[in-house]
């Protein structure tokens, strides 16, 4: 499980998108959410777009994973997803912020690799929330104070990586990635190779 | 600090190269061996050739991180160049055994990775070690004995690559060092960077 968190306009999205058209062994963890969808955003692509009841339910169900309540809407991590796409040796991504990747923590134990991204500098940051053009200033203002509130947990996170430039914190998200798969502990079946290898001498 | 393991033969020396060759934060650790020099080595580069009196001198006087005798020979870290290194900023490549890495790990703490690398096959194995073309049938056979014994270290290791393919075992390599150097804990000067971002809101 691999979750990437960071302030909202940060580039996160971006990031999860590109990792996961380059990469087909992960499958990103689609939220369920309460919020109302916004251009552009696809059903069962960005988000579940669901009402309060049936989240609620969920909730009492233990059916999500991690939830959380931003601005008056909740956002959770349906279980059942995950645990399918795992148990057929896929990998799982989350894009989630830091209240849910301290409860997938808990539930999750040491299977879990994440990363924060932080932005170079506040006016990239700025700019790149005005870009999402329908936004009003009263939301993006709300957004940058929820982004200095987001930063204050990044060294709660394994890695952290500055997204400077996409194309190099692409490739250093895709490094973490990579490198998380090739430690020994998550490699199934290695006793076994060296021992047939040590049988062949 | 990192630490790159595998029997002889396995494909160590060619990744550790071709790592150095494209990344110039990194510094190879040169170990001092009593062993004579085989053709085409380089003194100072692949080893420091030196006789048993100053290796053991230099035992005595702690001037060594790890030693071992392998074979007859003695091989050792220097240490003056590693804190050299590391001192500046720069990271620091260990070709060493099971043996230097259990002392070094003793010694270093937590800023180490260890990577140990392995054959894809036996005939594989021993296709390198003949290609040695100096060595002789006697001492191919110990050094696949040795490679059996080695090997069994591979779980004290943090990462292991299977070199099936060297370009892409390279990769993985580098994979790896990019992602040890993500580490939050690596990253110094994150507190105040920010800080800086959080006080601009």
């Amino acid at each position: 499980m691999l979750v990437l968190s960071s302030p909202s306009g940060a580039g996160k999205t971006t990031l999860s998108r590109r990792l996961l058209e380059s990469d087909h062994q992960l499958e990103l963890s689609v939220s369920v959410t309460t919020r109302p969808q916004r251009p552009g955003e696809v059903e069962g692509r960005d988000y579940r777009f669901i009402d309060r009841a049936p989240f609620d339910a969920m909730v009492k169900q233990s059916e999500l994973l991690e939830w959380a309540e931003v601005f008056g809407h909740r956002y959770g991590t349906p279980r059942a997803p995950v645990q399918t796409a795992l148990g057929q040796g896929r990998d799982v991504l989350f894009d989630i912020d830091w209240q849910g990747t301290q409860q997938l923590r808990e539930k999750a134990g040491g299977d879990l690799a994440t990363i924060f991204v932080l932005p170079p500098s506040i006016p990239d940051l700025e700019g790149r929330l005005r870009t999402r053009a329908q936004d009003t200033d009263d939301v993006i203002h709300r957004r940058m104070s929820k982004a200095a509130d987001e930063m204050s947990h990044w060294a709660e996170y394994d890695y952290v990586v500055i997204n400077r430039d996409l194309d190099r914190a692409f490739r250093e998200v895709q490094a973490i990635l990579a490198a998380e798969r090739l430690k020994r502990e998550r490699q199934t079946g290695l006793t076994t190779f060296v021992r047939d290898l040590q049988s062949k001498i």
